[in-house]
């Protein structure tokens, strides 16, 4: 996996032997998003299945546990992991095919929401995105940026807004690295511009993404989407979802039955980056003796929210179409 | 003046032997917040009558225009230039003594605005503030702080939420170390933390201060003020701006009227503080490559504050209520 807290300073690429290393990976958020998190889980349980896992002892529901511990709040994680659980108690061969059918699934689901979604972007359009769901945080493409990578490919000259998503920074590090990959125009704000920018109508739609949707269609994303959700319908900016069906949580009624993942004060408290000579430094930012209080989620009420982009097509953030989503399933 | 540039890392006094080291103080931000660079720009047009300046063949209109060219968007820097203006031209001494009278009034004024605002303050609320409008940023006492300091003298309890104030982190830097000193409780959270604790019933009040006030009560300040002003009105949360009359601008009719500083780019990319061996170190926070907008301040429409608390009294953001304030001037 690519080391996403070394981005954008440097690029390497991790390799994660065992369960537990894989684990920690996702823990400390070396690998990061909706998807990749989902994936990477999956991964971690096939590799408890075909033996690579350090405590030979674990019982199987015991490595199911531990990796459903590392990351509370994003849905893919537990779907991926139920999913390869059942298939690995038949045979080590089908936890690891189930594995890489979940990653092939999420590159598939997320090059089909950015075709679903570039029909709601115009040529032109200024787009306000908020933390990173770009392909580093899924399989490939990610959802809020895939429309927007493919209204570029298709022509349509999109100008993005990319919110630097503190405390860690996922957008200005990551979001503005992806998009500067791609060569799309773009320019990045500190989070507390957006109503200003709103309000002087530079902004024509906004796209996040999401890790974990109730039944009725909150959204629990990324800490400050729900300050971003109030301020578009202020300044009547339309505002999307994007997810795939894997992130939606049947069993949480409403986001009141989301848990809330609660980090270390000390992404508040430390930025890290290149100094003047490229030295990767750890700085303190806050003052000295303070506390911090770092929530890393948040949760949208469905009735912000003016569309979910799912692999599936758009749907309006209601229980009845939500339902209509699952239905084949059910 | 205390250098603002190093707290709260470390504490130094900044010597301004002249007016031109004045304005670079204010343009650096060395010396910063409305009633501080008020106070520091009255005494550099002083400093001009005294001779204390460099480019001796300045005209007094030019060195006024000099002064008033550093930072466009607190009211209170002109307010002070133009009274220490009409006296120097009578004579050097009266000069200085105005730009001692205004920091002495500055420092009042706080005090005065610090007792009224105690009065909305109850045992035990809890107080979310932005950026820092303590006594930092004024002669003394501060104005959104300034309620805080008067309720915890006087044995009630607030606890405060210090949101961090990207870029420059006033809130995180300067209210927290502010905070610390007085030994009042309290927490830093990012600024897109926001909606989520009041979402979650967490905050009782906003107060934050004001760098101008328009004839209808809208208010220009940190960027920021006014997501936080939209999401208090969502949460019912009541909102007050505390600012002396120095800070109100009878000649911007409303909030379009007031000019909105851009400053360099190069504060949302970077990021100084100390390292684990306390040596300071700047670092870069954002993707190379990337481009960042700055804007200082934005504008909060006078419907969405409930009081603004000036060292007259309490009044509502309203035409008729700050004519009334002025209306002894008239």
């Amino acid at each position: 996996m690519i080391d996403q807290n070394l981005l954008p300073f440097q690029f390497g690429i991790f390799r994660a032997d065992n369960l537990e290393q894989t684990c920690q990976a996702i823990k400390n958020m070396t690998i990061r998003g909706a998807g990749a998190i989902g994936a990477a889980a999956g991964y971690a349980m096939a590799q408890y299945f075909i033996g690579a896992v350090i405590d030979k002892n674990l019982e199987p529901e015991r490595a199911k546990f531990v990796i459903e511990s590392t990351r509370p709040t994003a849905r893919n994680l537990f779907y991926a992991v139920d999913r390869v659980y059942e298939k690995g108690l038949l045979s080590p061969g089908s936890a690891l095919e189930e594995a890489e059918k979940i990653a092939d699934e999420d590159a598939h689901c997320s090059s089909m929401i950015g075709e679903i979604g570039n029909l709601l972007i115009h040529d032109g359009m200024n787009i306000l995105t908020h933390c990173n769901a770009g392909w580093l945080a899924f399989v490939d493409y990610g959802t809020a940026l895939s429309p927007i990578y493919k209204s570029f490919e298709s022509g349509k000259k999109p100008f993005v807004y990319v919110g630097e998503t503190r405390p860690r920074g996922q957008g200005a590090r990551l979001t503005a690295w992806e998009l500067n990959n791609m060569s799309i125009p773009h320019t990045i704000i500190p989070d507390n511009a957006v109503a200003w920018i709103m309000s002087q109508n530079m902004v024509d739609m906004v796209i996040t993404g999401a890790d974990r949707i109730a039944g009725n269609g909150d959204v629990a994303n990324k800490i400050g989407t729900l300050d971003r959700a109030i301020l578009a319908r202020e300044f009547n900016v339309p505002f999307y979802v994007a997810a795939p069906t894997s992130t939606f949580d049947l069993y949480c009624a409403t986001g009141k039955d989301i848990p809330i993942e609660l980090r270390t004060e000390d992404e508040v408290h430390q930025q890290t980056g290149p100094d003047e000579h490229g030295v990767l430094r750890t700085i303190r930012v806050t003052s000295p003796g303070s506390s911090a209080i770092n929530y890393s989620f948040d949760v949208t009420p469905a009735h912000l929210i003016t569309g979910i982009i799912t692999e599936k097509g758009m749907i309006r953030p209601t229980e009845a179409e939500i339902l209509k989503l699952f239905a084949d399933h059910i």
